[in-house]
């Protein structure tokens, strides 16, 4: 690691390229970097070969130990620098936070760069997810299912959101995430043979009654609308959960991990 | 319906009635009063065979067609008052909202008075939940899937926090809800020959690999640190989500419903 520079002031440029970097969209792609906050976060993007460009520890709440935990993770080199608790706040986001937050480079999400680990696929597409909080549980699933890809089709913001990946829990780094159109995202598909069981209320069967152990893509709507006929009309079998209640709409990762889990159990967890 | 009052002011005291409710839980518990904000949870909440106190409508918000609607699915008669656009702003939470609040009477939800509906029943516990939008969370995949009963263990707060209603969309009045300490829900379950699955990591079995047909309660603890040995040590079987990613834990939201949704589908969704 670099010797390690030190900042007293919220005013210092730096601090106010971090800030811009969370808050601002724009700045994120226009520089390919954004921010990371917390130990856990960081570590699992230094696994998932995200590369730091600095590191801001505040030394009055980072523990010694977790320092030299993050030091042993990254192959990297990045610049080091001891900020005082004023401008720590000034950057933090959490509560109750690890005293530790990064820059990182962003990566490439293209679809024809995604690779995929298996010879019959389980991958979840999403199209135009709304709230970064359903995103980052999204990824969170997808994590502990250990899922080939998520993709975003017809994205509205970008996946460096700071609540995409707080709300992931920073597996938006161990999860393959590609983006694109829904036309792409449904070319792709096509082309590697995936089947689409599309999420919807109508000409679905039940979500049991499908076969998921062939390469398949679990496609979800938003909330509020559902899949368009984009993806409805290019459906290979529309698969519904039965809603035996008073209410009619169940939220997008809980129903997203109902399918994903089901379609696992049918691969024997392999 | 009662004969319309008017209010405009925010000084009214009925008014600051209302906002003591839904800020403070000690009123609440005093007076067994409680609030519900918008059109549909109020329907629900009547369809629940909760009785409304009174409702408050801004007129200029809500549409006439709404207020139609709710006098024909209340049989109950409410106080009607009709409020400012200013004093609305002051009591709603949402902002799109249907201009629509009432004060409602609470319920018991002692144990001994939960009656359920099915043989062999389908039950959700759920040990001292922290927060309101998992509770929400919970419910509202409860009432999807229909089950007996949501039990919640060793509660922490009171059932008609603002946020658990409102992320829970109004299941809160759908489904079959009690409360009890541990030790009791225990005794509850022994009593009615349930048998105890425990979601945890130790000493579990694949949970798809447990009869959930018979009659079953699926016990959830926290997110951070899990069941207590209260729960363990009168386990029948713990059943465990196999993670196979880098992060260790789900958001227990997503983790009952993938469990309710593996006992349904063994139950063959009846």
């Amino acid at each position: 690691m670099n010797k390690v520079k030190q900042i007293s002031s919220v005013q210092n440029p730096l601090i106010k390229k971090v800030i811009s970097l969370k808050e601002k969209s724009r700045d994120r792609r226009k520089s390919g970097l954004f921010v990371i906050e917390g130990l856990r976060e960081i570590e699992l993007a230094c696994k998932g070969t995200y590369s730091l460009q600095s590191v801001f520890i505040c030394a009055k709440i980072a523990t010694e130990e977790s320092v030299r935990q993050l030091i042993n993770t990254t192959g990297y080199n990045p610049e080091l620098i001891e900020v005082s608790q004023e401008v720590y706040q000034k950057l933090a986001y959490r509560k109750k936070t690890e005293g530790i937050i990064a820059i990182a480079c962003s990566k490439d999400h293209e679809l024809n760069k995604l690779s995929l680990k298996s010879q019959n696929p389980l991958i979840l597409v999403a199209e135009a997810p709304e709230k970064p909080g359903n995103i980052g549980a999204l990824l969170r699933t997808a994590d502990a299912a250990n899922i080939d890809a998520v993709i975003i089709a017809n994205s509205n913001g970008d996946l460096y959101n700071p609540n995409i990946i707080r709300s992931s829990v920073g597996c938006l780094f161990t999860v393959n995430v590609a983006i694109g159109s829904s036309e792409e995202v449904i070319n792709y598909l096509r082309k590697n043979n995936i089947a689409i069981y599309c999420a919807a209320l109508s000409a679905s069967c039940n979500y049991t009654n499908v076969d998921y152990k062939q390469s398949s893509a679990i496609v979800v709507g938003t909330e509020a609308t559902g899949l368009t006929s984009d993806w409805l009309e290019e459906s290979d079998q529309n698969v519904i959960i039965p809603m035996q209640g008073e209410i009619d709409s169940m939220n997008v990762s809980v129903s997203a991990a109902i399918l994903i889990f089901e379609a696992k159990r049918q691969r024997d967890f392999l």
